[in-house]
């Protein structure tokens, strides 16, 4: 599977590139995975590929299970989806951009900084890919 | 107010220590806050004061949202609550602790690693004090 992480925000944290390497290390395993800073929804849109199924991270959006991500990760493999792209924004996305979001995810009712919901998200997506493979998980 | 953090996880991350570093020092401005690693459900006891407010982080407690949780600290401050415990285990607790919990609060619907959920914790707790402050926020 080949995940995009792209990110729109105000302010990075030190410790989000810490997670963010440590987390890609683990996943190297199961995906090929990237972040990408944009600065703009123009430079957001030209990241999205035609093909990409795209999840959109939002408090508003719907809250559902590790094991539920896990399940939608292998759904998607079996339905021969193999392109995945997350955005991660603290601005209100454009039109355009949300006409192309197949699902938005509410990690959380708080707002969270999107510095931290990115390595939420990293870890979700580990985790699920631990829980297809009836992996354990510790940490 | 003065604010306890008693964790009881497998594993820590080392990103989780920069990240509570950096929240510490931002928090200091409103808040006495400090973090304490707990090996057993004995050592967490003895580290929960009679007087405090017990908040324990429970994917199966209560969502709110960051206003919410801002509002929560005011009313505390306000009935002259002002000593503050949470909780953030990847066990379940015994009996005797969860009998002093006075409030469940769910970060996510997703497991998250305790080393992750602290650093989200940290963060809200900022933000609340931001929010009640009426101090923008933009990170």
């Amino acid at each position: 599977m080949n995940i995009k992480v792209l990110v729109k925000y105000k302010a990075a944290e030190k410790f989000t590139k810490d997670a963010v390497n440590e987390y890609s290390k683990r996943l190297s395993k199961y995906c090929r995975i990237s972040m990408k800073e944009c600065k703009s929804d123009t430079q957001l849109l030209k990241e999205i590929s035609e093909r990409t199924y795209l999840i959109n991270i939002n408090p508003e959006g719907c809250s559902i299970s590790s094991e539920d991500l896990a399940n939608k990760f292998s759904e998607l493999g079996i339905s021969g989806q193999s392109d995945l792209t997350f955005i991660v924004s603290d601005e209100k996305l454009s039109d355009e951009i949300l006409a192309k979001i197949n699902f938005n995810l509410a990690i959380s009712k708080f707002n969270i900084a999107p510095s931290i919901l990115i390595v939420v998200l990293y870890e979700q997506i580990y985790r699920g890919f631990r829980i297809n493979k009836g992996e354990p998980y510790h940490k």
